[in-house]
């Protein structure tokens, strides 16, 4: 396995381009979160789709998460194989294979499902017949995200008909994602449609709004991911500091052809094309803020520099800040966790790559 | 396995999302770009970046392509490990722990690389001493694509000087990606620079341009990957049909909850951010032309649809064509083969996620 980094020595010495996690940034972050989630009475169930292996949600989990958050079911397989008990999978389940799925997640632990529709709480309804369970559903309601989520008072209603009238189903209580200003609002309104029928849960995602949780009336539960590793976004949206940022990309300086440009052996294919809207550039490079990684190929990220500013050579090794961790850590094979630049683990990202 | 197709019955039953690839279309893509090659006395090397698996880089070599291209030495050893002969590594190679994979190669197999400074000549100067063999190193120009490549004739004869007062490395031709309007310009400048020299190849690369190649002067080799599947990308660019699209992603509405959108099942982590420069969205939903996929987050493709548009139900499915169809494949663990909608082979992606 010649790509594979070794699991010992320093960062510095790893074939690159790498991922790089510190462990003790990381263990910081998880701890600040379920403090924060502590203090206000809040269950932290932590989407596990940042870091996508068992090894750091037993971690949560021991931590003091209530269970986990997925989103497809070969995230929540790989985890309940792991033995991870209590997920909740945030994501319509629809088609005769999902369904069969569920229903074997059903038989062997603790899941609960959402649903934004009537369709897929048939679809959740057979998997619970099948599995012989009664399962818990949560309302999926949007709170101006624009993603799934019903969007108004009377489709909940109509769902939460469906559930009661069902002997196979539950209902839960809501979710929504992201957390926002209307959030509060969105809430009252389904409460009053309701008429009376007790909303046992409010689940609320998001680590860019995930501290103002507890303002927001009957809030429960909180999902949240990137916070473990945080990442340019985060900093961006004032969620985190570059001190917060625990996972770096380790690069090599390939070529610089040209003054005012550095190219690095970090393109697409590591860093994803994900962009943060108000920043510039697909990541942040640490040894040269002022530089832009203005455009990337699939191998290869072009930085420029402004006129006047020192620039590496070629063979040099800088440190990347990715825009969107979660989607960096899903092109990679493997995670290399250190302490303080000294490497301890390489850890598999056992869920990536799981879209189905 | 629960998440990998089955391996019969027809594609429209596969489990969402899923990238299917109708094996005629891209057979008849790689037929038509042997025969533009015989025809003009070129040798196609294809680049193996865009299907990633041995049986397909086998298939063209069958079909009369001299080798293989392939950017990271973790690409060059799944081609090798597989039995393919003959592979131009166009990636500067730098690093104690390269310089050794790349010595491996050598000492397996027929491999050429390419260079465009100083350093990485040292370096694989290095991996031809330590495999002990004469290296054919070509010399990376740029054509104004603003990547890697020798910007001046001046650094071209530099890094000619070098290889020629190499005993370990033997000058082999010029490359440069992509073929532009500029290329056979910047060729005679370095040309004259190198006062007789004789240049024995010149390799472009691009399928954009690919069918110019013949109409610059010394071409003797063409570099494309994209032509067997096409894209977006490449239907915008005038270098292929909609019907030239070999790969299509199948995706399944999740939620239709406000008029006028549709929420699918194929997100970032399946289609890729990336944008094709001059049209909107991600991808084209074939059947809906009129739809634009507006946003994407990682699991969800939200759907826009202009107003008194027919929509489709929650649970339909749809296919898309992908912007840019490298980089989703790179996101897949499998790809499904099928002649007529009839599955006939799931193949894993072998070289996915070959980074370093």
């Amino acid at each position: 396995m010649p790509d594979l980094p070794e699991t010992s020595g320093s960062v510095w010495d790893l074939e690159t381009p790498v991922l790089v996690v510190d462990l003790d940034t990381a263990e910081r972050n998880l701890r600040a979160m379920q403090q924060y989630c502590d203090q206000h009475h809040l269950n932290l169930r932590p989407h596990i789709k940042t870091h996508k292996m068992p090894l750091l949600a037993k971690l949560q989990l021991q931590l003091g998460a209530v269970g986990l958050t997925v989103q497809k079911l070969g995230e929540a397989e790989v985890m309940q194989d792991a033995g991870c008990e209590d997920l909740l999978l945030t994501y319509n389940i629809l088609g005769a294979a999902k369904i069969q799925r569920l229903a074997r997640l059903l038989r062997r632990g603790k899941v609960q499902v959402t649903a934004d529709n009537l369709p897929t709480l048939e679809a959740v309804q057979q998997a619970a017949q099948q599995a012989q369970v009664i399962l818990p559903v949560h309302i999926e309601f949007d709170s101006g995200g624009g993603r799934t989520g019903v969007r108004t008072a009377q489709q909940a209603l109509e769902l939460l008909q469906f559930i009661q009238n069902s002997p196979d189903l539950e209902f839960a209580g809501l979710v929504t994602h992201p957390l926002t200003a209307q959030t509060a609002e969105r809430v009252q309104q389904i409460q009053q449609a309701f008429q009376g029928t007790p909303i046992p849960a409010l689940s609320v995602g998001g680590t860019p709004a995930a501290r103002t949780a507890h303002l927001c009336p009957g809030v429960t539960e909180l999902r949240v991911g990137t916070y473990i590793f945080n990442d340019r976004m985060m900093v961006h949206k004032g969620a985190a500091t570059l001190q917060d940022c625990a996972l770096h990309v380790h690069a090599t300086v390939l070529s610089t052809p040209e003054p005012g440009l550095f190219i690095l052996d970090a393109g697409s294919k590591t860093l994803s094309s994900d962009l943060v809207s108000g920043c510039e550039g697909y990541g942040l490079v640490l040894e040269y803020p002022e530089a832009t990684i203005a455009r990337l190929n699939e191998e290869h990220a072009m930085v420029t520099l402004p006129a006047g500013q020192p620039a590496p050579e070629v063979g040099d090794r800088v440190r990347i800040v990715p825009n969107h961790v979660c989607v960096t850590v899903n092109l990679q094979d493997t995670l290399v966790l250190h302490r303080s630049g000294v490497v301890c683990d390489v850890q598999p990202v056992l869920a990536r790559g799981k879209v189905r």
